[in-house]
């Protein structure tokens, strides 16, 4: 694909090294935003800029935030004594679109992977370490993806945390809602069976 | 889908005006530049807001151009007694790329539709018609889409030229490689059977 513009091409360039976004789509893009406004460009290309400059994360929990402490951690009216252990931001998103959780955060940024060379030292377990006895925390409530990096994660941050007076949870694990048994992998139903629950506390 | 900054909810709203994109994908995307240097996310925003500000369109042909003729028009080597009529940019570089066509190009800006509002003063139909003289033009080939619209705007374009000595001529319509002859629509089978061509002229 050969552009007539260098302008053109530096754009879709840019576009096309956004994850998902092959040559085609970010030349759709590139042309869309040609034809807006000139002020709403300015806006956009403004916001994206401005986002990456300002935006800090929590000092306490490494949610994404406007303030040095993110609106979660400063919310007084949710419990302060569990602490919900996730991997990246997004997982945050999405458990509190659930609005089934009212405990505080901890954004590891990843999780165990020598392969990737992700050790403990690049994740912010030290941060969680010294939270804990500062916030009275008497939960940790894992919610890791369920693969062998996310389970030696929560292997190593029990061992390191050694306290015998906290609880550790993890969030379940089973057959999904919609989810065929038939079709279910044989771990995943394993599990489901051995962590089988009483159907008064199914049903609520 | 609640975030917990509003500079993050402002990148997020702006990628999900772009067409395509919906909010999940914007925040995937959004999450992705936050993982950028600094920077490189600079130079993405810089590189948008400065494609829309300097960008030209050729003031001959209406192609996007850095300069005030675009590579097209101002290249020698080109036939300049063949205007291929397109209706928008992306036309121009999916015939470029198809390296068949060796003449110049006008682009409308669309085709005339008067159920979307856009009629023939909103394309450059007058321009065409101020080139041809100047340009010594030949043969006017159309290339739009085969819907009523693009038929239409063909018609007119004819009719105002009003030109004897001008070939018109249309890119061919009919089955498309690799397409299945019995899933072909009755209109273009028929067109198809109508503008049957010589097997010589197939095999070249």
């Amino acid at each position: 694909m050969h552009l007539s513009s260098n302008l053109l091409e530096a754009a879709v360039k840019e576009f096309s090294r956004l994850p998902g976004i092959g040559k085609k789509t970010a030349l759709r893009l590139v042309l869309h935003l040609l034809k807006q406004e000139e002020a709403e460009v300015a806006q956009f290309s403004e916001t994206i800029d401005r986002m990456r400059k300002e935006i800090k994360f929590c000092k306490t929990c490494f949610n994404i935030s406007d303030l040095d402490q993110c609106p979660i951690c400063s919310n007084a009216g949710r419990k302060k004594e569990v602490i919900c252990v996730v991997e990246n931001i997004r997982d945050v998103i999405a458990i509190e679109s659930t609005e089934q959780y009212n405990g505080l955060y901890h954004v590891l940024g990843g999780v165990i992977s020598p392969l990737d060379g992700i050790g403990p030292d690049q994740l912010t377990i030290s941060a969680l370490a010294e939270r804990i006895p500062k916030e009275n925390t008497k939960e940790i409530v894992f919610a890791l993806s369920p693969t062998i990096q996310g389970d030696t994660t929560i292997y190593y941050i029990r061992k390191k945390l050694n306290n015998p007076e906290l609880r550790f949870t993890t969030i379940a694990r089973g057959i999904a809602f919609g989810g065929e048994l038939e079709f279910a992998d044989e771990m995943t139903l394993a599990k489901s069976i051995r962590n089988r629950l009483p159907v008064d506390s199914y049903i609520q």
